[in-house]
């Protein structure tokens, strides 16, 4: 048992927990909770810290019994709050490795549906638009380099899970990457004031891919340019737009509707 | 000029910030920055007070000199990051007389789009939902007396104007409110796993109220059962539920595109 908030693999923690620098440099991420941990996938789970007194269900402790020795590690109640991100610590937290996929493969994809999201920096709105991702059966989420950490302990407790079943990357150069999707046919919408349609006017049964700007900001000139078509939605009021992650999960799912016909 | 942290109208403030039962007692709230500012309705702007070395555009200094004297008054830079609720202070805060509305005349049009929640917590989301609701048109959001307070400085600033805009009130009982909704016409949907029918096989060109839950929780069986039908938003992978507020978005956008047949 660690009882000592100065023991080394606690300062580490805590600094992965902190630090996206660190956590793509060991190529791992933290996550909390039993929710989380019960949905990681056994195989990428590679540290397990479980606080003294924790109140764990029985799925938990089956999960645990399962993992190879010397993974998981019991520490006391106060060592876990100072390794823990949240107010209200829920007794189990884990190192888990990052997830790296298969862009061409994906990219290839025929019935394809992509998010693009240019400089998005709310780390909850990117978390939710994982989240609607995975509902909406989106292929991949793609990100400029601007992006919000997709590690961020906030945006993993956002994604309720979708973290790790969305697959998603960052492009160091997202304008470029939108030029080689649309040279291999994936149609490319942005969502933009300009936009002389609604975004239920258009035909997303092809590949598709959807670009949403920065929240505060929008879109820069040069990605809109980048996309083929404007799309708007429609806003009543003096709305001047609405929550990325609104404008997102109407996109994904009016073309979802259009996939599945379930109107 | 204001220069001392310990001065009442400081203290006032700060409390009001943070203290819901304050803000219902002098029936108050405040707000922060300058597009709140600009955007609150003139007659109900009580207090400003502005940072010594702000940094204000011209049309905001246009507002100033519009209002009665003695509304407005300068306080130190030290003073305004002690009342303020932002980590980057924006320079002006103003104390805001709190809305009351006609729930009758509400609830009596015949076009009525109304958004119901029980028990929501996160402020953002609440705020997200009012910046929503405006964009889709709707009438009035309906709240139970367990919902987060909308006057929350989150809430007020995840709305970006709305709650300026969209008509809100609480329910000490939202079931009996229901109840009455339901009795004079009004349709209410409650998104729910149980829905047989897909939220776009449903029509909303009448009356309609959509019931959203709690975050984690979801609806209480007695809400659920006072709803006249369940809806379904269909989900893929393994998401237990979408985000409140996006759900919240797809279903008023959907009645919305049923209503202006702007499909």
């Amino acid at each position: 048992m660690i009882t000592s908030v100065s023991n080394q693999r606690v300062k580490r923690i805590t600094a992965l927990v902190q630090k996206s620098r660190l956590r793509s440099e060991q190529d791992v991420f933290v996550i909390e909770g039993e929710k989380m941990f019960l949905e990681a996938p056994t195989e990428r789970i590679l540290e397990v810290y479980v606080s003294e007194h924790a109140d764990l269900v029985e799925k938990t402790r089956q999960k645990l019994d399962q993992l190879p020795t010397g993974v998981c590690e019991t520490v006391t109640d106060e060592v876990f709050a100072r390794m823990s991100d949240t107010r209200t610590p829920q007794g189990i937290l884990c190192v888990i490795r990052q997830f790296h996929y298969d862009k061409k493969k994906l990219l290839s994809d025929q019935n394809a549906l992509f998010v693009l999201l240019e400089n998005l920096q709310d780390p909850g709105n990117l978390g939710t638009i994982l989240r609607t991702a995975e509902g909406a059966g989106v292929t991949a989420v793609i990100m400029s380099r601007g992006t919000v950490d997709i590690y961020n302990p906030k945006t993993i407790r956002a994604t309720m899970g979708s973290v790790y079943r969305v697959p998603f990357w960052y492009e160091e150069d997202l304008i470029a990457a939108m030029g080689e999707m649309r040279a291999a046919g994936i149609h490319i919408y942005a969502a933009h004031l300009r936009g002389d349609h609604s975004y239920t006017q258009e035909d997303y049964t092809g590949p598709t891919a959807f670009v949403i700007g920065n929240e505060g900001a929008g879109l820069t000139d040069a990605c809109a340019d980048a996309a083929g078509k404007y799309i708007r939605i429609p806003m009543k009021g003096q709305l001047e737009s609405l929550n990325a992650g609104v404008a997102t999960a109407l996109l994904l799912y009016e073309a979802d509707r259009q996939r599945n016909e379930w109107i």
